[in-house]
């Protein structure tokens, strides 16, 4: 293996930080827990820079020293959505193949004198935390790596919940409760059955959080169709009619990710990610046909796509909490010498706090976390009281941004990027 | 024509409200303006009964006593979306072809004392409200009506504005806000087009209250589409490209109802309500196809539907004000002995306060108000400066819903039936 030039250094090492992947209504309240712990941390770090467009940040040299911006913007990041610093979807190349890109990070970090990495992500970006960390160890080269968790999929390992999960929860079960109260309004000589489509590729995690609705208006959501579920069209038209039969209207929640018994998706397209994700979409207008063709009933549908992602509007307080302790420990992580592995979010026992714990990487890296068996219903159409009692959970409290003139008050950041120093 | 024979009665005459139509966020504040109108002055009034959906109620004699229900459920009323009362699409028939519908809603009325209707909707619905107030007066039966304004498209004419758009307004802007902020910061590696479709059949104020967010997140919403200009492929195409190239990503809101020179729909579907519209929806699949095939640029879409119908949970506080006002408004009309008018919105000569007033009802039914042409710019992309400050004053503040175990505590209502007098 080729050797490094390691230039020795007595000065503070700075920190990159970066995000990575779909982002989150809460990713930001990371970036604002890291700075918080880093301000009161700065006897032991130089500088914070964080990465323009996640990974890219450090492939590019685009670099942003957070003390450029504007502090009062830093302090809206707890409650401002989207990726304040931009995003990626960037899978590094297999080291063994191509080391191309390692070095080139290696270098930025070398010409910045940056010893610590935080990558905050869900389980592809956790790829590339554990890529690095294994190609610095590999090379003894000095440079701390943490990943820390962020996904509204709710479907990495190892940890209790996913920060950016509890919001978008909070979000879907609000907006499935409106518009039910819509649709059994409208039922008794117009729309019967309302139909919304949230995300989730491969796991039910978000569609399974519209279930916690029960009982505050009449049986809805009546049918929750789950990716781990394979869907079973006559099965499916089977329970829309008794529902209707039975309430006067039906509501259904579906995950993008319905796929039939062969595995195929029920809505697919060609467009793929750079992972070789299908980018999917969609399904709420084939149900609603079907729906329509064989029943002859009038359906609405919603498609929320990024609407659920960016609703910090109506931001869950255990999730904001959640997303800003993992940025902060991620800080002590650092103090404490630990290095290649990711933050995780710990249940107190009372269930009244949330902790923080760690994991190897190796761990939870490219594993997505399925919904367990046990919340769903043996019928695949609803949860259960278990699965109920976790969303509750999730869901809890209320945090909503201060608004200005009718609007939420969001950051506004300038992304001035540092002098580069490489060619 | 025939004659009805009408008993006398000494007693107080009760009221019949009902509400009519597409239902909005606010359309139970209006009720609970009515309700607390109607419970100080009680020495004037007999019994309120609600029609169970809409006109319905008074047709199959499904009348509800509002004193049956809990009162702390009346009292939530004032931040519950949907129709609490059900609501109905149903168009009478033409009263000079056949009377049987008016004979039914008098006889009804008579049983039970009615001498006040008081009805809940959109310029479809004032059609109903018209045609009752002519067969009473025609037939000297004095059953006094009044008309009360909802309608989240705004485009109720003869009124300043309509309650439930504001809310609605509010909802559209934030959430194109939030997600303006999510796609730039996907757009550097991933999606650089976000495109979201919301309601308007005819008129576009829904689509234009996104542009309110101008500046807020570098040029989002790059594009609005609105029913009132006719789509044109190339054009748009050339500026999604523009947007792309100058500012990295795209955001779109267009109006379902959107159409081309010909006045085709760019999208629609075989289903028609009873009032003969086509059940739109379903633009945002048809333009993100466009966008993909034409520039190879990946899109996400979102179709709101009813979750901006009955988004409740981000209520402006101008709009709960104008939709309780009108409710009260309703009720101290009938004591002055004023029928066969709609409730107006008038803006205050500061702009800080909403009046009331009142229009004839031959001015309002089955009439659209669309966007004035000075409300949009003259490239047909975006809203001027004057429909700015309209929204503007529209999504005033905020009314959020209480909360309880993570969700907003909306009202249960009994609907408890009144015994039926007729056969």
């Amino acid at each position: 293996m080729e050797k490094f030039v390691i230039k020795k250094s007595n000065i503070k090492k700075n920190i990159f930080y970066a995000q990575s992947g779909g982002v989150t209504p809460v990713i930001n309240a990371t970036a604002r827990g890291i700075y918080d712990a880093y301000l009161r941390n700065k006897k032991i770090f130089g500088k914070l820079y964080v990465g323009k467009n996640g990974i890219a940040g450090a492939l590019d040299e685009d670099l942003i020293d957070i003390e450029t911006e504007k502090k009062s913007e830093i302090m809206k990041l707890i409650h401002t959505p989207g990726g304040a610093f931009g995003s990626c979807r960037i899978k590094l190349k297999d080291p063994r193949k191509n080391q191309s890109e390692f070095k080139k990070i290696f270098d930025v970090f070398q010409a910045h004198n940056i010893g610590y990495f935080l990558y905050n992500g869900g389980g592809d970006s956790q790829d590339t935390t554990l890529k690095l960390s294994k190609f610095f160890r590999e090379n003894k080269l000095d440079i701390k790596c943490i990943g820390i968790p962020k996904t509204i999929d709710n479907d990495l390992p190892e940890t209790y919940s996913c920060p950016g999960f509890g919001t978008v929860a909070k979000y879907i079960a609000t907006s499935t409760l409106e518009a039910s109260l819509d649709v059994s309004s409208m039922s008794n000589s117009s729309t019967k059955v309302f139909l919304l489509e949230v995300m989730g590729r491969h796991a039910g995690w978000l569609a399974a959080s519209s279930g916690v609705i029960k009982g505050l208006n009449n049986n809805a959501p009546h049918i929750i169709l789950f990716p781990e579920i394979a869907f079973d069209k006559s099965k499916f038209l089977k329970k829309v009619k008794k529902s209707v039969d039975d309430d006067g209207f039906c509501v259904i929640v579906s995950s993008e990710g319905i796929k039939d018994k062969k595995g195929d998706f029920i809505s697919s397209t060609k467009t793929k990610d750079s992972f070789g994700h299908s980018h999917l979409g969609g399904v709420a207008p084939v149900l609603s046909r079907m729906i329509t063709e064989s029943l002859n009933i009038k359906v609405h549908w919603a498609v929320a796509d990024y609407l659920q992602r960016a609703s910090r509007h109506i931001g869950s307080k255990a999730d904001v909490k959640q997303a800003y302790i993992v940025g902060e420990e991620s800080i002590k992580l650092l103090k404490k010498n630990i290095s290649d592995v990711m933050v995780t979010i710990k249940r107190s026992a009372t269930g009244k706090k949330w902790r923080v714990g760690f994991v190897k990487l190796e761990k939870v890296a490219n594993t997505e976390k399925k919904l367990p068996k046990n919340f769903i219903t043996k019928d695949g159409f609803s949860i259960t009281k278990k699965c109920e009692e976790y969303i509750n959970e999730m869901i809890l409290g209320e945090d909503i941004p201060p608004f200005k003139k009718g609007l939420p008050d969001y950051a506004k950041l300038q992304l001035k990027l540092t002098k580069k120093i490489l060619k």
